[in-house]
């Protein structure tokens, strides 16, 4: 309920504990047959977070924040992976940023552009994509509290009962 | 941390109240340029159940649910939607799975095999697809609660720190 997409991050770092926390909830995610085609590369170094918001024209955010987790999938690219491979992805990154929400750790993803340079960056293989980037850090403006106006299409609109 | 994949069902109906807070979950979700493309249909009718369960080979769990709900999108089929929006939809249906455990409620998803059927027992029109089901209830035999051995790649194997 207080999830909301974070881009503006105070300049204070994630307690360890925390984050391997939110790791553990992507790591925990489900896929299908279990086949967990995601790893994770973690990001806080300063210079590597910089160089990361740079991969993509909407990634400008992961340059100032604590932390960002790259979720990495076997495949030469998202079109060559498949749906269930990006469905899956999806499920590990909302997982990570509930887990974060709980914690007052505000997320924001960010799309990959420019797949070369998100290698180099993160030293992926070849044979993997970089499927999304997970900013993490705590809001710069207002903490995470539930939300009571989202943003979304009426709910009775999107919600059909037994019957479209 | 309690979400498991839950197939076997207790024959007790999920209060209303309860159940809509797990659409609320699905609905409030984020995706791309807020683009929300997902409706859901949510399903409680024994009958209607049943007919769910025969659109996948592994949706046979979907007739004993106390509810489930179709997570249904634009487009022809999930290759002609693409890869955002099967992340997104992916999102919600994690973030439903989430919810529902907070509540003890199990859920186990389902793919969907059989677009025409599925389309006719939930009315849903043609130039949509039926991208996932979502079975919930309470689980037949253990509650849910927080899981120690998952069975996943080792932790320190999917999580590389700051470079693969």
């Amino acid at each position: 309920m207080a999830r909301r997409n974070v881009r503006t991050f105070a300049d204070r770092p994630i307690p360890q504990a925390d984050l391997e926390r939110v790791l553990y909830a992507g790591w925990a995610a489900p896929s299908a047959m279990n086949r967990q085609h995601r790893d994770f590369v973690v990001c806080t170094e300063r210079a590597r977070l910089e160089a990361l918001a740079k991969v993509w024209q909407y990634a400008g955010h992961v340059a100032t924040s604590a932390a960002t987790v790259a979720v990495v999938a076997p495949g030469l690219s998202e079109k060559e992976a498949g749906e269930v491979d990006q469905f899956d992805i999806g499920q590990a990154v909302m997982a990570m940023a509930i887990a974060a929400t709980d914690m007052g750790i505000g997320s924001g993803h960010a799309s990959i552009g420019d797949q070369d340079k998100a290698r180099a960056i993160l030293g992926v293989p070849d044979d993997h994509y970089c499927a999304y980037l997970l900013a993490l850090g705590y809001p710069a403006d207002r903490p995470l509290a539930p939300l009571h106006h989202l943003n979304r299409r009426p709910f009775d609109d999107v919600v059909h009962r037994g019957h479209w």
